[in-house]
């Protein structure tokens, strides 16, 4: 299987980004995890991204705050697909993050989900990576069969606290 | 190859989706366009995403605008990836539907381009099924390649221009 | 009397939404509280506003948060009046939530309430239930005439305090 | 049947608010239009709210822009449940009037629609009529599908456009 | 000379509001303050209104929190100056009491301070009132020097600290 | 009676500018207007505001667009009320100008009203100066009914075209 | 003396960017314009950063649109100062340009100025070659002197118009 | 060297801007520190600017919050290059701030850095300060690369925790 790279752009973006190791180690699907910075070591981002996908990558998830160029300077230097996560921060509560991640320019996406949406980057990884792989698919559709089940439940159990 | 399809909230948001499937077509990605509804026609959407898979599909790319609904609920009924195209309206310039497209809970991620991105929707569509598709990763590479040398060529054009 | 019921997308609202279920309560109004997901659990949500009407329900509140599409989401099933309430999140800090519930499209209204509005959501609830029950009108009309009350007390109150 | 008012703050609101009029004609419902002002003849709508349930009305629609205080001084004198249209105006877009409508202290809900919701408005005030009229209920329930059909009609024609 | 009025919309608003009274009593100028609200005591914030100019009031000083009408609809029964506080609160950060305070329709001014300004709001109620009195404008330019060698003295500090 | 002064931070400015001064000569107050800039020319503003109440001056409106300084420039510079007049312009749409007149420091208000406010700016500098002008605050009760005839006038038309 | 480079992320943003140039010819600045991009040509602007210095290279000016990351793109690959113009765009009118622009990473600044601020990006380049060149801050200030003559020609031609 | 100033608008911004000065005390330039209110002490403001060039400064750095007029009016009095902080505060969270910092008119641009960036504006300074001075450039040069050092440091620590 294809591996997943989590890049941050900041090792203080590890408790946001973490969620996301998680989820794919969970999922079974092979990661790595790197500090790298858009601004702080332009040319090692621009390197790993420029040769991630023969080096056995099928997915690139970058996370990075305020005018965070992490996702697109990726995005700039490779095919794969790049999901990026703004992550909210103190200054504009994490629109800046938002926009910059999203408002990518014609001909180089950058495929972004909520603010501190690790979890669900990873999902949409696994998502991108099971569209070949119907076991994967299959996982992945039993979790969200237990999602469902687990707000049954939630339901049930509200029944008995709202009398 | 897997197929994608386009789902747009209304036909009105056809001259905003319209380079999504342009660019599929210049890809040489099948595909299919249909005009579906969050709220006026659920069933539907709801049938035709639970069933995508099994029908053929690799991603689903939805099209919506204000209260931008269509790409969550159809990330609702399918473990496929589903890319969200927040369409810019009147009301709010189009900042609504960028996050109700983008703001998705826990579990069932969106993947978001840009407001009325429907180009970079493709690509990323492309990137996605490149990820087992090496002909298709090509293909990506030299586009890629012939937007930087256009860029080049641009940039000579200015000198001659700012003189 | 027709029952008014609460739907919250998960049970985490339980401390936003409570105050609508006390408000009911207080005024007599019949009333169920769920918590269904228009994300994680579409089918139940779908399937109980589709016969909410029949099953006795005269209105529908829902409660959610980020791309708030519980609301919508219900109220594309059922022509009963639904009332969205938007809850205050972290990121966006609920700007999200108020446009994802407020902004529908032509045809599917969602009667929105402030954010975090769960009182003010039964009190409208009792407000539609109270066109053609007289007995509810005026049990309505009391409490605005305490509320009138209450504040008058505020202010003799304010001069003995502020000399 | 109860009658629905719609009040607007100015007789340059009446293009925005035309559609609520029109929809509640084509729906069977009795209804008034004024032109009254929460800041330049408060005493008249509040006069006019105070005395709208004994005069026969049902729901009161309200629209305004800016500052956009009518719903709210309407709902001040009145228990009837009142909807609120925000209007869409060339300073700060009508976010500034949605929020003005919509953010409502506890106890004087609005039912607020989206910017320029007008026909919204229309629905839901019958939503809200039709909570103990069942044939009004029938009414809504049919306008829903054949909007269904519509959406399906115009799905069909895409196909035959987009080859 | 005229009395300055304070009306706060809610006795909860009085820590936000008790600099403006402070600062009023400091300046020697005659001041009353009142809980009423534009929603919840719209007959009595009515009728105080249109009777201040009679009752000695020269300008009226109104705080209101999230859709704050309250100082908008003092100065539609009144031609008094009204000067506006819109006050910060949990919702939207105090934009939405920004934006519905200031953005008052042609004919209805109030003149709106900035979020939480009641220092300010009193400042502004006693220039008004030292247009026509030399003496209250002695007291003010008085005050303008003393901030002045305040912050010349902050200054001087500052070279202490900062070696 | 106490001059009026008009100050805008560009002669572009004066379209926006203009009903202030209309509104003014129409009520009688003698006024002067001035192009002066806060960034562009700085020692005049400060010194026109400076000597402004000793030159006959009883209040100074000031208007300009986005960082908009001029009304806090003069502010600073006197003790008069200042009224600010944010322009709405093409960058921001205005928020940046709002922020930038209404958000003073503690100590050095700003009277502000709406976005292009400027007939509002003149209302609200004779409602200062009819503090102790009864004949002026005649005239602006008269000015007031007039508005509420109009409306009601405007209210019985519309009777006539929606039928 | 040093050159200035104009960057620019496409050549479409040329009109924007007009105004640097010509300022610059106007201060006898000498400076040369690139269409480069930090998305399509993300290795040229790095290695025309990094050589800027060691080339002649006084000062960077960049502008971009949407998720402008080219101004910071530059600003990491030199340090030479940088200064960005965000260009206001359709979509979130420039905001997103500007945010994207300014919240740049400790350690790494980008000068921002005003959207579409292109004359300005120029006065300020022009304002830190003349830290060091007693002529130039000549210049400058003379065209300072000339601003300040227009507008008191302005304020006098105003006095002629509103009589 | 030439110095560098750093101006506050109140010693309250101390502990926002303290990191300017330490970093300017680290890389060796000499500078000074001063309390000065656009607003609170226009003269003192308005003079220090105009002499600034000749009391031997090559920069001004200026931090304020709110309506931030502080670099703005320092930039109306020198043609020395600005470097304005917007300072984060609790209304409108710097957003307003940001806003009356960078949105200057055409003429007197200010360099406008990330809201409490004021490490970056010194960093910025700087850079400006070592266009003509090589050894400082060189200084520059080497922090940059130590940055990136640390961050490759922090990516080998991240491979042996996240395992």
């Amino acid at each position: 299987m294809k591996k997943v790279a989590i890049i941050m752009g900041s090792d203080s973006d590890l408790p946001v980004v973490r969620p996301a190791w998680e989820e794919l180690k969970k999922l079974g699907i092979p990661c790595e995890a790197h500090v790298m910075s858009a601004h702080r070591t332009p040319a090692q981002a621009a390197q790993f991204s420029a040769s991630a996908r023969e080096n056995g990558f099928g997915v690139i998830i970058a996370a990075a705050g305020m005018a965070a160029h992490l996702a697109g300077a990726i995005a700039a230097n490779t095919t794969l697909p790049v999901i990026g996560i703004p992550v909210k921060g103190g200054a504009m509560d994490g629109l800046d993050a938002l926009l910059a991640t999203v408002m990518m320019p014609s001909g180089i996406p950058v495929a972004t989900v909520a603010l501190n949406g690790a979890k669900n980057a990873a999902v949409l990884a696994a998502q991108m990576l099971a569209i070949e792989d119907p076991q994967l698919a299959e996982t992945l559709n039993a979790a969200r069969k237990k999602m469902a089940e687990e707000i049954a439940a939630k339901d049930a159990k509200l029944q008995q606290e709202l009398v």
